[in-house]
């Protein structure tokens, strides 16, 4: 079995390693060839294209940025579902759009292709130590027929649902996080303002009904200045239009979210995009830095 | 030493009866005298004023309703502060304004009595098993004279600061949790519109970064049915209430805070006042029940 991987971002890097290292012959393709120079050095084949590298794969992971770069190289003229061979797995691995990723579907299953949406969360970190989160949409057969390769990549693995269930289980999670990074900042900038120790509060709030993943690994990055990212502003941005799309297709009203998205554009056009979610602290801190 | 407990509620039973099992002489107070009958049967000693609490007793300790009947119990003509004897210590651990529990330093100085604020967090279950969060506002040497009987009650014990520290401090643990209620509802209302198995997305999504104390405890009640106070959601108005006045008073914008309290304010409106703070899920659930 040939495992071809698309995307080698931060995280794909890590993930299409680890696969390596577990002895399979990866094929390679990304947007920037320089990026996937490191895995080439390692063992991986470099193919020109998509297609090109569905043409010599059995398995494609695809680990991209936005829902139109997933669509391009999916169903592109030199795409993934044009060029792959019957028989063959694909596995999107992006958060992405769940309409998307059911259309995609669709479109392979009429080419006898298995297509799989399988987002994740678990950040730079978790893609590292191999400890992501990978939440999965598609069919049951095809879901155990991927997991062993899944399960190099991550350790809390679900198969959610049908196509696209992946995808709407990583917009619960990213819709969880959007109002808790509103709810911590405002705590954290509340506690400034009062003339409180934020550190003293953090000790006094965390373990408690406030506690959260954001409260206690986020805000201590905020009070430390350091802002670098973790998890981009603009890729949460992207993560929350989706949601409020696919919220607005199912007439579901999540005002939540809106107020989040609207915060963290804010963020965005004061130039935080390429800064951590943390940064949210900054449109209180001092909004014209 | 003889200590006063005023406001033998849910919370305020459990703690008095804590510190009567350490063999203190416990004498108390409460508008409804018979919630304390239970208190006196086990050996507690009636009072029937703030006044003569206060006039009996060395220290008096307040677990009371809103910041109104704090005022009340301490500076009302039959109150805590013109009775106390010079020297007491007056604790008051009801959430409050922190713009009142300076004021009743104030005064309590003036008068020789040594008053700080202690609000806590841990809700009926912290009280009944002595782990409550306790969050100090006071001077430090009066800290330490009550700590022996604050660690009677609490494990998680801290003075944030001089006098209105503690209900600051309160106030951020109720900030960060209010958006993330919201937060964790829309994530799971989402789950269901979108025709997931919202406990199969809380497996993927609670050990993450979008985990909380919140997703974890509170969820898996809104998907049972349950929602019976824990924490009612009137009490979560009053919080949202003081923290958006506190917040106003020092020019504060929360967005977040002002969402959830009104939202919390549309679902005490529908009639779920009475229930617990999970009770927000039946703002999309079914917003005429």
């Amino acid at each position: 079995m040939i495992v071809g991987f698309a995307g080698i971002g931060v995280m794909g890097k890590s993930m299409a390693g680890h696969i390596l290292d577990k002895g399979y012959e990866v094929h390679v393709y990304n947007r920037t060839p320089s990026k996937a120079q490191e895995l080439i050095d390692r063992g991986a084949v470099w193919q020109d294209s998509p297609g090109q590298l569905a043409a010599a794969c059995d398995v494609i992971v695809t680990m991209l940025g936005y829902p139109q770069d997933v669509e391009q190289v999916y169903t592109g003229e030199d795409g993934l579902i044009p060029h792959a061979k019957a028989g063959s797995y694909l596995i999107d691995m992006t958060t992405s759009s769940p309409l998307l990723a059911r259309r995609l579907a669709e479109q392979g299953q009429g080419k006898g292709l298995h297509v799989l949406d399988a987002p994740v969360s678990g950040g730079d970190v978790g893609a590292k130590n191999a400890k992501l989160s990978i939440m999965v949409g598609g069919e049951q057969a095809d879901f155990e027929a991927v997991l062993p390769l899944l399960e190099i990549l991550g350790s809390n693995i679900v198969l959610q649902g049908g196509p696209g269930a992946g995808q709407n289980t990583k917009m619960c999670n990213q819709i969880a996080i959007a109002s808790n990074m509103i709810g911590v900042t405002e705590a954290i900038v509340y506690a400034e303002k009062a003339g409180l120790d934020p550190k003293k509060v953090l000790k006094s709030i965390e373990t408690g009904a406030a506690g959260s993943f954001s409260l206690s690994n986020l805000v201590p990055r905020m009070l430390d200045g350091d802002f670098e990212p973790g998890f981009y502003v603009k890729h949460f941005i992207k993560d929350m239009g989706i949601a409020l799309e696919s919220a607005a297709e199912m007439k579901l009203e999540l005002p939540g979210l809106k107020l989040a998205e609207s915060l963290y554009r804010k963020l965005a056009d004061a130039g935080y995009a390429d800064k951590g979610t943390q940064a949210l602290y900054k449109l209180w801190a001092d909004p014209k830095d």
